[in-house]
Order: C-alpha cells, then structure tokens, then sequence
C-alpha cells in the first residue's frame, strides 16, 4: 500500500539566494503533510485546539538532504505514522521531486523522521494519543 | 532628531532565487522596528497579551521598493509614529542599507507606510490605544 | 468574466501568536497567485530567469486588510493585470475566505495592488514586457 | 573556553498559533550563528559565492526539542565546529533562552547537530574546506 502523500510546489517564497530551496523550509512541507495527514483522518487541529487545548508538538526531527529542490519544482512529500507508546508517535517522511513527464522518474530529495507528542498546549502535560486519532 | 531606528541583517533566510531579498521579508523588518520602539517605551506586547488581551494589528501597508537588500547586507529601520484618532497610529517607517565604511552613504531602499489600530484580540473591537503606549 | 484565482490553505506556519495569519505572509499568497496566472499563461519564470536573465520585481505594494486568515482556513486569491506603460504591469488582487459550506459567502480579506517591473536580473534595467507575457 | 554564541530576539514572524516558536523556523536562529561564526573568522558567503562560486550544503540535521521559545525571548545559539574529512564540518549547535534577570539560569530549548559539507554551486560537487576556513 503506498503512504499517504500530499504536493508542494515551490515559490520564490520557499527560495534563497543559493538558487534553491532554503534548508529549514522543508520543514513546512513535511508538516503540511502530517497536517493534511490528519485531515484526512478527519482531525481538525483548530478544532482540536480550540475545544480540547491539544496540540501537537514536535519533539525530535532527523532529516537527511539527499538533493535540493528549486523554484516551479513539484513536490511530493510522504507521510507514515508508526505509534511509539501512547503519548507519542514517529513519523516517517521523505519528499520527492516529480518528474517533468510520466516517463521521468521521481527523485528522493529528502528524508526525514519527526517525533511529534500529544499534549496540553495550557499545562505542556503529555495526553493519550488514542483519544485524539482515530 | 532622529527618528527611531533599529537594526537587521540579511542572512539565507531573507534571500530568495533572485540572489535579492524577498519582498514580503520587508514587512518582518518594519514589524521588529516597530516591536522595539514599542521596547523602548516599556510595551511589552506579549505582556500587553497577555494580561489584557490586547494587539496591535496593521490595518494597511504601503511599501515602495526602492532598491533591493542583498545576502550580508547591514540594514537600518526607522520608526515614526503620528496618532490617527484614538485607537490608530500611523508609523512612517523607512529602511537605509548601511555604507561599508563610515565615508559611504546610507541608501533608501524601502519608504512604507503602517496603519495599525489596537485592539482586543477577543472581541477585535478597538481600544484607546492611549491606554497602552505612554 | 471572473478574475483568475488560485486557493491557498492555511497551515501552522502561516500563523502567529495572535492566533491569526502573519500580516506579511498575505504578500506570499499575492505572489503564489500572480505566478500561477503566469503559469496559465505557459509562462515560466524559472525558465525566464536562466534563459534570459529577466525578472519581474515588485516596486510598491498596497495593502487593505479588512479581516484575518486563521488556521486551516481555505482562501482563494485573485489576480487581474492591467499594464501601465511598456515594462510594467498592475497587478489588482483580492484575498478572500471560503465559507465552509456552499450556502456561506466569501469573506474579503485582503484587498491590494501590486506594481511589477520587468528587468533584466543582471543589469536591473527594465524590459519591454510583452517580449515574455503573450 | 566557551563556545561562539549569537543572540536571536524573538518577534511575531517567529510565532505561530500554538503560542511558541514554529518548530522550522530554529533552523533559521542555528543558520544565523553558523554566518556569524564564519564572519567572526573573516568568511564572507555573499564573497566566497560571487567569487569562487562555493557554498556551504546542508546534509543532515538533527534536532531536540526540550522547551518552546516564546515571543520576545532573548535566546542565545552557540556553534561549535567540527571536521569530518576534507569537504564536511559538523556543528554541535544548543539554543538557550536567557532568564529574566542576572540570577536567573538559562534553560536549554534545542540540542542541535548539523552536517555541513563544501561544494562548488555550480557543479554542485565538493570542495576542500580548508580552502575557504581558516
């Protein structure tokens, strides 16, 4: 089964002066794609914060810079979670560059492992994963 | 006597493909000047938040580029502040490039014009601004 | 006719502590949109940039802000360009919210104009426009 | 004798609706005190890129998220070097956010390590870095 995955496009926005894209922006597509991740588990993280004050919060990320991407480029970046206790879960990202025709193949450009953990955005207290993902 | 002033330098992160600073980073720049002029008369916005629930928030902004900021570049950024009524204020705010030696001239690169009105960031109805900044 | 437009979701990374959209990153979603009615035309600027040396740059920027964007808010961004001599373009935008249903009406939120110049990267001399817009 | 450290402020565009620091956005801080490690050693980037065409890559990073920053804390980026054969440094970086007063510690928020390697920007293969360190 593939992992869930959601496109990017790049922007002058997501650019720096190297001509590609700045490192620390790739972390905005890798939590766009957990975000979209949820939503289509039906999670709603205003929502969430809104009525529970749960948020999520990354703790660890661990990412290897395979290739760099630049402006126009089409992303696809991967998302797969794998539960670590009940507080916590791993999730295992990477991004591609798409290719320009059907017969390009796509390129790993990143990989990436982020440990986010469920809490209380008032107390910063851990709360049980399960009641917050279905 | 001179207005307000504040200074920023130009890293990766400001830059874009276009080896130039991004437009919309300008406006990040005009927002520190106006948070430390606001520091400098003993607001603290996160306290003013905090304890009364009260922002600033920018209404409208003019911004006329006259000359584009590069990698490493030392900027200057003015901030003057002309009250509008009783929960406005206008600040006209101007950002120089620093000359590399003391004989060089200071460039204009951007001329702006900030409109913001305070506000309760619950209700967002406005409040006498005169009650918040001395 | 309906003006070109180009949807923008709202994720973490947009916002700020006011909880809302940070005033500066609406000047990205101008931008995605005036690069995607580009796009539309078989304008590439990536292609523009390394070919020709050309860019567009903004020389001043207009900005209403009537309400704010919160997260995962759904906008939807327009763009209509008028010219205004040989080597520069106005670009009239709007930002507005979509209703979570069908039935609920567009929000405005941002009303702005834009003025672009096309030049040559290189010399930072302009160029005539309709050479690289059809 | 301690590290080479570089003061960041934090201001709205830092901030997200969470209340704290977006978690990319300390890549940006530990950018910042790498550039001013460099500058301190006499390494220009703006120069060793228009003139020799070299840029510094990032591979890999690995971050540890201990506590969130929140808006207007003054945090401190230390930087230590390194070297990992001819082409590669490796940056042990830790961010802490400075207490309110003299007698306050400070508190450690990010644990950091960030492979760097040297190469040609235009070839994209890598160069000694003894070269362009002293």
């Amino acid at each position: 089964m593939n992992p869930f995955s959601w496109p990017v496009r790049i922007y002058w926005e997501d650019t720096d002066a190297g001509g590609v894209v700045y490192y620390g922006n790739y972390l905005r597509y890798l939590e766009r794609a957990r975000t979209e991740w949820l939503r289509a588990k039906g999670v709603d993280q205003s929502q969430l914060a809104a009525e529970h004050g749960v948020l999520f919060m990354v703790r660890a990320v661990n990412v290897e810079y395979q290739a760099p991407a630049r402006l126009d480029d089409r992303l696809l970046v991967t998302c797969e979670a794998v539960p670590e206790g009940r507080t916590t879960v791993i999730f295992r990202q990477r991004i591609f560059k798409e290719g320009v025709s059907a017969e390009t193949e796509r390129e790993l450009l990143i990989d990436a492992t982020v440990r986010v953990v469920c809490l209380d955005g008032r107390t910063m207290r851990p709360r049980r994963i399960a009641e917050y993902i279905p």
